[in-house]
């Protein structure tokens, strides 16, 4: 067995010599884009770059490598040798071109600010235009400069070659030193976790990834309870919005640490978050979000100078949120949007957003309808007797297979409860068994084979399913799957019928429970359309805030896609409930 | 004789019942712009509004007076009667439409700041957009809200109609009461004086204007000093530009007295002035406009906070200063190219603003030439023997008439020395009375009609003329006219020849000076063209900076003015040398 390593996350895995890095990282659990081949050696997009013994590419790989730098290797047609490890680092440069780690895709290097070095032409009788139009003619753009730098700026340009930093149309500093390094960070402001990556914007490569948690699930575990938080607690609002920043704050603290530069070197930072978060950051008020009709603030991009928002980064930085869409569609979707590419056509696209709202969109040719669904928390465990989060102990998959149950467990230790990838993967297994009926009835000792017999208990409130020791699923459980499956489900109707679309061409499922389902039960329990194009595409919010981080070409692909994205409220959709009714069964004979 | 008070200058004048308000205003030294027709009642430019007995108006006045307020009449055909006294207000208001003090022009009213009183449409489940886009959508733009508002947005659009401020892109406040004023201060931010205009932006009235002394004349009298004193004194350019904002927070201060309004209601601030007080207003360093090749710092109009410039005015009020051209010709000539509108074709204009500096500019068709000469201070009174500024005692106009010299003086005391339109005035009398030949000699007793010769000293620096009394010119004088004027017909002589023009179809002298001269002495001494198009347009810098206070439209006129103007370093020219030494000579037999 060869040990491969990946960076910067640092996942191993133990492979056979022989095994290609694409599926040594599929084992470790590291999200490698596949390309748009799909794995078939032909588009050159996986590239990673590779330190040990592995396979000598072959011509057809040479070819796609043209003018790359050393060591980098197609993921897909790099076979590990060993004996010694391997160490394959995924966020790696490319000249002009980044390639996103995980399930992420290349974008062109167009940061928002960095600097530059110029030489102002010097002046003479005959070319005798003002320092400024000398100066916006060397950097080819006009510029607002504001006032403590255009007051010595005649005396700066006249000392020799010089370091500008611009960004949003402003030129923010001048620096006689040159070669100077700009980094930005992306931030996916979650209702429970704070995810950050760290990027040098002048040569595209992440250099840290780091999470923390929100701290403002000290105040309320979600949206609605910070919303009335906010509202009701003398200063809530304030004290919910220096949670969001400090956490931020904390977060930049830690990527600027691992990737040893200085925090005052970020220069711009761009984030994802619900709209609701969005809100909370910058100390909107949110009351409304949580009153009919559900309206944001403020639906474009919304950029401000970082000192507004406590940042603690270079004093003239610009942090920018994505767009949002709706009150409960906002700039994470927006994010993922980016991330997966729904503007390109043709197809129909299907992105579900599995959480407590389940965000959807429908892309299909030029039109974009997005919603959103109270699927409730039992994906991700909540509301569920022995459901609990993707951690240690959590029964992350499972399956009948040869006459009996078999699961695998998160960590070394027993099986402690059910995350939500193993829930789906239970209620398939009891529908594939016979255990439970389409309308969602779990059957008694005498309705079920003989070999699953043993795993039913019968009591005053229904028929329990055991799985394992005390990790059993309650008749009370199934109903709560049901609803969550029964509000997505309706949505993706609601959606397709507006669109007058039978089934998209291809599904992709954001966020890491979307990536970790099991897609066969997905499609067997009815949460998704049942077609063979299924995708999970990752924490898809975080790759849309780096990629919009790394190109202003992006950011304003994301301006187009949120403005562009019809925003369909369930409440007001007569065919909503019907859907609704008719999802909540499962596939079969009802 | 019938009484007539101009307002808001208050200036008086006692004519003779049946004499056009027109002509009454020229005798009172008031300025009113004669409009294009030169006051032939044609064109119904220059309008006022008239308290008083007046004539009635005539069928063909009333036609073009259609559709105007009560009250108001065209100075040129509008006689006073008396013999009641009659008020005449010459900045007055015309619904959307300006009409400017003095040698001004109508502008329609459409100021960078504004208050608009608007209630934003509530959202519904099927009209659920954000507010920002519901608010953006009810002001009929986009807006940058600043964050602070941003963040109480959601409450404060839901309270009924609100009172918006907007201005330069931004969104600066909100407020509860409805109908708010703005008012609007611009500047004319001289070497010497510094003269302010405040407007109601809200219905185009000026309230009042007023001047103070250019406190950095303490630390020198010239812009070359002020630029060496920059350079070489501990915190140099510091003082000046502490000096020139504090002059013109003091301005602003009567300003606002006057018009008895509250400062912190003045939300816009447009200046004019040349490159140097460009620079140290904002203190840019401004030791480069004074080595060749002169160069300034900034070319395009620049916007600052004002509270980045010290003014005290409402604290989100932006500072604009109108577009230099060059190091010597600054937002001064482009503010008078503005108020005579050189844009405007067809025909030849020759602009000429007289001064220490003589800037000159050429527009023919879509071509603008400008350049600067350095003129000297002669026709400010300076280097001439009896020299003055057109104060108390200064001879401003004399003449030959009768066999001997008839003289006014400014005030009523004894005449103590010569203004700039009275020294001009003298030399175009000493050649027509045969006591100054065309190389400029001050021809001896001898050579000089009998009439003449009692005017006449000779001593060892050469021949003098005697006005009055101690009031005379010597030979150095006369020397130093030739020298000015030499300076300016020559730079007027190279711009029509790079142009390819014989002679201008018109002539507009800017400035006070350049409105006192009389037209046949300028000719006579060559000083301009020898056409019979010659207009004084007064202060042409300080009616462009209302012009471009009052209309965002006249503001991106004066960019395209100033971005249009070639500007021609008369140094690098070999042709102005020739031009110069030919120039230097009267017309005449040579």
């Amino acid at each position: 067995m060869v040990q491969v390593r990946f960076l910067p996350g640092g996942q191993e895995v133990a492979v056979a010599a022989g095994t290609s890095i694409l599926e040594a990282a599929r084992l470790a659990g590291v999200e490698i884009f596949p390309g748009l081949c799909g794995g078939q050696g032909t588009c050159g997009k996986c590239q990673v770059r590779v330190v040990g013994p592995v396979s000598e590419p072959d011509p057809g790989e040479l070819a796609l490598l043209e003018h790359m730098a050393d060591e980098r290797r197609l993921a897909c047609l790099t076979r590990v040798l060993g004996p010694e490890p391997v160490e394959v680092h995924l966020a790696s440069r490319r000249v002009g071109n980044i390639l996103l780690e995980g399930q992420g895709r290349p974008v062109a290097l167009e940061p928002a600010s960095r600097w530059q070095t110029i030489a102002v032409p010097p002046a003479s009788l005959t070319e005798a235009r003002a320092d400024g139009t000398r100066l916006e003619e060397a950097l080819g753009q006009q510029l607002a400069i504001p006032l403590p730098i255009l007051q010595s700026l005649p005396g700066r340009i006249r000392q020799g070659p010089i370091s500008v930093l611009t960004g949003y149309g402003h030129l923010w500093e001048i620096a006689a030193d040159l070669g100077q390094k700009t980094y930005g960070v992306a931030v996916d402001l979650g209702t429970t976790t704070v995810a950050g990556y760290l990027w040098d914007l002048t040569n595209g490569v992440c250099l840290a990834t780091s999470g923390v948690l929100n701290p403002q699930s000290m105040y309320a575990a979600d949206v609605i309870g910070r919303i009335y938080y906010a509202q009701q607690e003398q200063d809530g609002l304030a004290q919910l919005t220096k949670a969001a920043q400090k956490a931020v704050n904390q977060l930049i603290g830690h990527l600027a640490e691992q990737a040893g530069i200085d925090r005052t070197e970020i220069v711009d930072v761009v984030m994802v978050g619900n709209t609701c978060m969005h809100h909370l950051f910058f100390g909107i008020d949110p009351y409304y979000l949580a009153q009919a009709p559900y309206v944001a603030a403020w639906q474009r991009s919304l950029t401000a100078p970082a000192s507004e928002v406590d940042l603690q980064v270079y004093p003239q930085a610009q942090v920018t949120f994505l767009p949002n869409i709706a009150g409960f569609v906002g700039a994470d979707t927006v994010g993922a949007m980016l991330a997966a590419e729904l503007d390109i056509r043709p197809g129909t696209k299907l992105l579900v957003d599995l959480g407590t709202n389940g965000e959807i969109v429908l892309a299909a040719g030029d039109r974009f309808f997005a919603c959103s669904t109270a699927a409730g928390p039992a994906f991700e465990g909540g509301q569920i007797s022995c459901g609990m989060r993707a951690d240690a102990g959590a029964i992350d998959h499972l399956r009948w297979e040869d006459g009996g149950l078999r699961y695998s467990v998160i960590g070394q230790g027993p099986p402690t409860g059910l995350c939500g990838s193993g829930l789906v993967d239970a209620i398939a297994m009891l529908l594939e068994i016979g255990a439970l009926d389409a309308s969602g009835r779990l059957l008694g000792p005498d309705e079920v084979p003989a070999a699953v017999r043993p795993h039913i208990l019968s009591s005053p409130e229904g028929n329990q399913f055991t799985i394992v020791g005390d990790v059993r699923l309650t008749q009370k459980d199934v109903r709560q799957v049901q609803l969550a499956k029964g509000a997505i489900s309706a949505g993706i109707a609601v959606l397709l019928g507006m669109a007058g679309i039978e089934a998209p061409d291809e599904v992709l499922l954001a966020g890491a429970l979307g990536n970790n389902f099991h897609q066969d039960s997905a499609r067997a329990i009815g949460l998704v359309p049942d077609i063979p194009a299924l995708r999970g595409i990752g924490n898809a919010a975080g790759v849309g805030a780096q990629v919009a981080l790394c190109s202003l070409t992006e950011r304003r692909r994301a301006e187009l896609l949120a403005a562009r994205a019809k925003h369909v409220e369930l409440a007001t959709r007569a065919d909503f409930n019907q859907a609704f009714m008719e999802a909540m069964f499962f596939p079969g004979n009802k």
